[in-house]
């Protein structure tokens, strides 16, 4: 534990909330913490009629067709409140879906150890959280893929704290194969509690893992559980079985947290012509049903209870059967989900996702498509939006640099001061005193603007070709890959009590003894 | 010559406009050819107040500062029309202006020597052109910034006949520096109209080059004169020599071409805090004024001749003064220029643009970026959508294929199959026949779609990172090269009749006799 246990030594006599813009800004300059707003009208791909369809394609699921949920639990309670259960089949009336879903909040906050990093879900705002759960890494260093290791873990977790356009810490940005999955979730949510101090997730595998890790966020925020409980400080995401199904510890941890009043987010994963229908309507309209019915079950047990609904749908790729992500239809059945959503009172949750299995050309436009379906459907969460290869099966630091320049690119991007039509912006007298002979560089207006007139970027290479060759011709993943190293060796760990981490060591200490987590569920 | 005219001297039995669809077919499956349309709504940022205070700046630089505009004949046509001139300044009246550009079409045919190739510029269409002018060239082979030669313009033009998805040849593609300026648009107008079939472009640089490309286009569609005349048959583009000036030969050239009642683009090259404010309105406001008062000088040459407003207002690295590319600023004037545009009624013309020097990641997020300004804007037409790097001083053939596996991708998204909530697409049957315990692989619905469900992309690779290393584990760039080389190969250019060959071949060499054009203009 000595390794770990360093980083927050240093820091101990420092305040909460006080260090998060000092920290890491010799290295790069990037714009500070923000809560970005996007104001661009959505693409609503949908007419109202189709959205009328659509809408009528995901009740009929509901109510013809019907959603499984293996959990006994849930079954009851569905059942008590008046849906048709038969076996593990559940079948509920639009009546009833729609009243319980107008009951979830259209936006909440999650607040995390460190107050300042608070975020609001909904509302109009659009953040971003890092890559979470591949099993493999890859980096320029290593130049394969590799299983996961916790020190790769922990370094992409310094990647997620170091940069302000990552909002939200989500699953493990890579899977530590090397801790035994019994601990594994004690050992990187300590990691995530003392290297971040945003935003936390938990997965929902199993009782002890979901009931671990809300301990853990209590503990490492210094609340008691009555504080916890009062508002939402967490969040998990379940995936449905596609098709039609919620499994077990996805419903236990969904319905833990939702008695706790904690975020839940819910994704399944309809992959068009594989566990959805081939038609991007279809695979959607399943979706949006399996969705729904957690939402239903959420709403039942916590009403008001903050939810998310989540889209990954996509397609395959014929020829291999192989997902593919950031296609055609990728985005359109994203902007479809985000207008079902607006039409159901819900936030959304999508990501940032490619098929590229290194952190090339392709990764980047495959990339860029599902952070720009992302605006357009109006997401208010964008998982895996840093780090993301092959699929969501590799995790690479490289990339991760890559992702967060365009992140903040796109922060930038939704700033209204770049549209500006004041008379000090639209400068005609500006324009008069320079005159057709003159140029812009050396005026007052310009002057006193300039620092702050446009996007500064920290990794993109805006020299000439001469310039950058002399500078040693550097492609973009070489520079990521020397900003990675970089950060994660001038890395600071945000401030934590001393007394609160010894508290959060002990309980580790203690479930370790214990024996952790079954992991034969 | 030997190696110019053995390409059509294989086609010269085959028809006119037969073999495009057949046509390197072998190499690679894109999607025939489609002018796609763009039904998504424009994102708007301006408020409809913004618009008018947009609106008004422009009238008051055109009404109380004026444009230079460096051409005598210029200025007596404006002057007779009643604008104010003052020796080389231009005043003109925002009644005036509104009037004149409401002449102007907003939206209008080109038809290139294949009338298959006809394109729409307007009506919803959002149509690509290769890049155009750089004078360098680079490719992973040289693996160094090069001067252009004829030989690597010929391969370009190659691949802009070639794809599908490119719908104009721009300008030269990489400027062929190796042949003298006199008679360089003599070969490289031979070269295009003999290896490509699509809508052509001239260069205003002066009177005899305008109106040798002009004598070639006649020549190669088979036209008289008047036939020429009738309808657009090409285009130019011409660029204000921003802050608020136009020069000679490009109004020289403006003024031919709408005499003849062909394609007319103005681009003002407004970077904001060197030619233009530092401010994206102030920007936006003095390009809209730059480019108005040439499209008031077309109409009043030739009432209803076709124009189309461009934007290329980017701005500078603040800490180099060099230009930037695809940045947040980038894509909001962009967005503000479509906006305004819509208000005039015209066609608009935005480009596919990046600072980056080689085709890696950031070539292709800031590529990216300016495309979905593109569609974000409601341009017509995109400029330089495939090939540009260093912020056009290079051409690539590498980024060439990488842009136009996304610009097919892009072209699919416009596809409103996709979005299609039919009760087919909807697809409840197959949901409830497929159940939560069966995948969607097998099922008559998918077996009945799926070779035509997806986008299939011909350079993006969807394996998995074993089969991908298995395959040698090459990256995007090195695809893109082997099948730049591979395209070029078996490239078979479109057919042309013998006699019109022969016409142009003599055209060429009669004006090569007589001198070419003046390079000291």
């Amino acid at each position: 534990m000595a390794e770990l246990s360093s980083p927050q030594k240093r820091k101990r006599s420092g305040g909460r909330a006080g260090h998060a813009g000092r920290r890491g800004s010799a290295l790069i300059e990037q714009a500070p913490w923000t809560l970005p707003i996007n104001r661009d009208r959505p693409t609503e791909p949908m007419s109202e009629e189709g959205v009328a369809r659509m809408h009528n394609a995901a009740m009929r699921i509901l109510e013809e067709i019907g959603i499984e949920f293996l959990n006994p639990e849930a079954l009851d309670i569905l059942k008590a409140a008046g849906c048709t259960v038969s076996g593990e089949n559940v079948r509920m009336g639009r009546d009833m879906v729609m009243e319980l879903v107008a009951k979830a909040p259209d936006q909440f906050t999650l607040t995390p150890r460190n107050p300042d990093r608070q975020i609001t879900i909904g509302g109009g705002h659009i953040l971003f959280g890092n890559v979470s759960s591949p099993p493999n890494y890859w980096d320029l260093e290593i130049g394969r893929k590799v299983s996961g290791t916790r020190e790769q873990c922990r370094n992409l977790l310094k990647l997620t704290q170091y940069f302000n356009c990552i909002h939200f810490a989500g699953g493990y940005p890579v899977e530590p194969v090397d801790i035994h999955a019994s601990v594994r979730h004690l050992d990187v949510l300590y990691d995530k509690l003392t290297l971040t101090d945003k935003v936390m997730h938990a997965y929902s595998l199993g009782p002890e893992r979901v009931e671990d890790v809300m301990e853990m966020v209590r503990i490492a925020s210094g609340l008691t559980h009555e504080e916890f409980d009062a508002s939402p400080r967490m969040y998990t995401n379940i995936n449905s079985t596609s098709p039609l199904k919620h499994d077990w510890p996805m419903l236990d941890g969904w319905m833990r947290m939702a008695r706790r009043g904690q975020g839940l987010v819910v994704t399944p994963f309809t992959l068009a012509g594989a566990m959805a229908p081939v038609t991007m309507a279809g695979a959607v309209a399943q979706s949006l049903a399996e969705g729904l019915a957690a939402v239903v079950l959420a709403q039942i047990i916590n009403p008001g209870a903050p939810c998310v609904i989540g889209t990954f749908t996509s397609n395959v790729d014929m020829k291999s059967g192989a997902p593919a992500f950031g296609t055609p239809e990728y985005m359109r059945a994203t902007q479809m989900t985000g207008q079902m959503a607006r039409f159901y009172g819900l936030p959304v949750r999508s990501s940032g996702v490619c098929a590229a299995n290194v952190p090339d050309g392709q990764a980047m436009w495959e990339t860029e498509h599902s952070l720009w379906a992302a605006i357009q459907s109006g997401t208010n969460m964008v998982y895996h939006a840093a780090g993301w290869l092959e699929g969501g099966l590799i995790a690479s630091p490289e990339k991760f640099i890559m992702d967060c320049e365009v992140l903040n690119q796109l922060i930038r991007y939704m700033d209204p001061d770049i549209w500006d039509t004041s008379d000090d912006a639209l400068a005609i007298d500006t324009i008069a005193e320079v005159g057709p002979n003159g140029h812009f560089f050396g005026c007052q207006h310009t002057q006193d603007r300039y620092t702050t007139a446009f996007y500064q970027p920290f990794l993109s290479d805006w020299k000439n070709y001469e310039a950058w060759e002399a500078a040693g011709g550097v492609w973009t993943v070489e520079r990521a890959h020397h900003m990675y190293k970089a950060i994660v060796n001038e890395f600071e760990a945000p401030p934590m009590d001393d007394a609160i981490h010894e508290e959060l060591q002990a309980f580790v200490a203690k479930r370790k003894e214990e024996g952790g987590a079954p992991t034969d569920f």
